[in-house]
């Protein structure tokens, strides 16, 4: 297959000058070369965040920078509300119990709506407020469900509860003003929405949770924070940095500012709306069923009726060249995914479609051939 | 400067097939194409590693193996010795303690040899066995002093304690028989003599150490081993992979193994006579002065009397784009130091040193031209 078309929710396909630039020499990352180049990233990632507080680049996966976000902000035995409904979310909360904090899962069925009524009573009732921290998944790429962080962060109100939030496949994506949504931790990863390799990850941290770290007990060495701060005033991280992602970076973000924020997020908006035109026209159910919760980033299919998510995926590989994912955790071979981030558009999502309509309809599920490319045209163009 | 030389301890420069190799497309970490790679990669590091016991690949700095290494095999409270005579040994005693260890420091002066003798007496009166871990840097890239882990092999000999061995700036270019030597936990990083971009470390487990993984308390998440294990079984690791290294990673192993595993050893062994011998020649001192204890992958060099190390660093750089280091920590203004490791040989470091005779002679320092190139020359060919 010579064209392989990646549409899984990550890693996200790449540009072509940003792949060039991942093969770069290798330079001294305690020069002033090096200095430059985290400043300019820096500075541009701050303006991706929408924020003007302290922002790190970390050289690990995205998994990374959500130990970062627990480890330093809090101490064993602080009292942390978990709202988790799909892998990610428990994943947070399995973090945040690992390094003993005492977390308290507010738990929804993966692919249903966060239960923001049981946060807004559980903050309420806590008078003394005893909850230091509150962690949530913006985008729960295992489901597709982007949870509503505008209604959290309503709820969360005067509440002193950090509010520590994975924007891992939504970053870039989606319009997420973090400072002005009172985000105290963010985070995410370069393979997503920013168009760059695994390998990176970046993390944002308010005034508030800075004087938070001056006081965390948690214990932390690679992810510690306060180190990459004062190694970054030289215009150097603590560690090796990833180089060549460094590099890249630059080139991914001038290609980021230059499609410009607006019309990335609505080619997100577009591929989402595309991809779930084409499942109701192909009889098929998204998992997440109201569109004011739809992912832009990634959409997850209850699997036809009597066909096997897991077939229909291999046969779109080997026929077509094309990568859907499948159900993680709890909705294994229940559903599949397909991602729509990064360096694709709209017609790569067509041709993604086209081939679901073929490999359905060899699988013996009820096709009209042109029927889905069709509904996710005028999706596309409303 | 168009043709930059880069002679750091790290990152080391790559070969072209390794940087072209980085600028791979994106794939699925969770398809046939990842499993197929990392059973590959992994089995060819097991042979660099000269181990038939676990080894993991993880996507972090060396630093972040190093974390791995402490927090997976012990518990907070855990008696542990550290052997210290550079800034990475002390980096490593600092991560056990940050997790909690009990650790007790057998320090030597930088640049000096370690305490083989206190480690010995140390051992000896712990009769109960309540030592743990010994934690030790094979080759301290902060002074160019490689310690002898042969002999503390043989020291540790029946003692129940774990040897946690640092080889980050050796493995791959000295003969490093993990497995034969007893070696509990080894981990190297990507970006030093493996020919690799940084982004990538690399842990190895013994028997012995998986045991005691077992029972292991301090808290962990990112860098749990286990996890790793499990997923391995399936070709996959437990978070998104720096994905471009790992494709490169299988074109620097192939390179590695075609130069051959003796002749790579040797290359370094000869690159460092060369710079000891230049030094030499230039009237300069080697802050290592026992040959036998001068590393194959570093040199650091006394500043020559009243020249400023920064400003022969500069003006290597500023006038033949070639970058060594400085002293970092206690050495800090004391010495320079030269790399020697990775995708260099020796004509890269007559290269070097024809520049330094250039840049000591404009600051100074009475140098006859080509004395130093012609010391380096004779004890290349020896």
């Amino acid at each position: 297959m010579f064209n392989k078309r990646l549409l899984i929710p990550g890693p996200a396909p790449i540009p072509p000058a940003v792949a060039r630039a991942m093969s770069t020499e290798m330079f001294n990352h305690r020069g002033p070369r090096f200095a430059e180049l985290i400043a300019e990233v820096t500075a541009s990632l701050k303006r991706v965040f929408q924020t003007e507080s302290r922002l790190f680049i970390l050289t690990s996966s995205g998994t990374g920078a959500m130990e970062a976000a627990v480890v330093n902000f809090l101490s064993p035995g602080d009292r942390i509300v978990s709202l988790v409904n799909g892998l990610f979310g428990d994943r947070f909360a399995s973090i945040a119990a690992a390094y003993g904090g005492n977390v308290e899962r507010l738990e929804s069925a993966w692919g249903e709506p966060l239960d923001y009524a049981a946060l807004e009573a559980r903050l309420r009732e806590d008078k003394d407020s005893s909850i230091r921290a509150i962690t949530v998944v913006h985008n729960e790429s295992s489901t597709g469900m982007m949870n509503d962080l505008e209604k959290i962060s309503r709820i969360r109100g005067d509440h002193p509860a950090l509010l520590l939030v994975d924007t891992v496949s939504s970053m870039g994506a989606v319009d997420l003003p973090v400072d002005r949504l009172g985000v105290d931790v963010c985070f995410t990863g370069s393979q997503k929405a920013l168009l760059l390799p695994p390998g990176l990850s970046f993390i944002s941290a308010s005034e508030r949770a800075w004087k938070a770290a001056a006081s965390s007990k948690m214990p932390k060495y690679y992810f510690n924070l306060q180190t990459a701060e004062e190694l970054l005033k030289k215009g150097q991280t603590p560690f090796t940095p990833a180089l060549p992602q460094f590099v890249a970076l630059r080139e991914a973000l001038q290609i980021y500012f230059a499609e410009g924020r607006e019309n990335c997020y609505a080619r997100h908006r577009r591929m989402a709306s595309a991809v779930r035109a084409a499942a109701r026209a192909l009889g098929l159910e998204p998992l997440v069923k109201e569109e004011r919760f739809a992912s832009p980033t990634v959409t997850a299919i209850m699997n036809p009726p009597n066909i096997s998510g897991k077939r229909l995926q291999v046969m779109m590989l080997e026929r077509f060249g094309i990568e859907i994912a499948g159900g993680q955790g709890a909705l294994e071979g229940q559903i599949f995914r397909v991602g729509h981030l990064g360096a694709v558009d709209g017609l790569d999502i067509i041709a993604g479609i086209s081939a679901l309509e073929i490999c359905l309809q060899l699988l013996g599920h009820p096709v009209k051939a042109g029927e889905a490319v069709g509904a996710a045209e005028e999706a596309m163009s409303t």
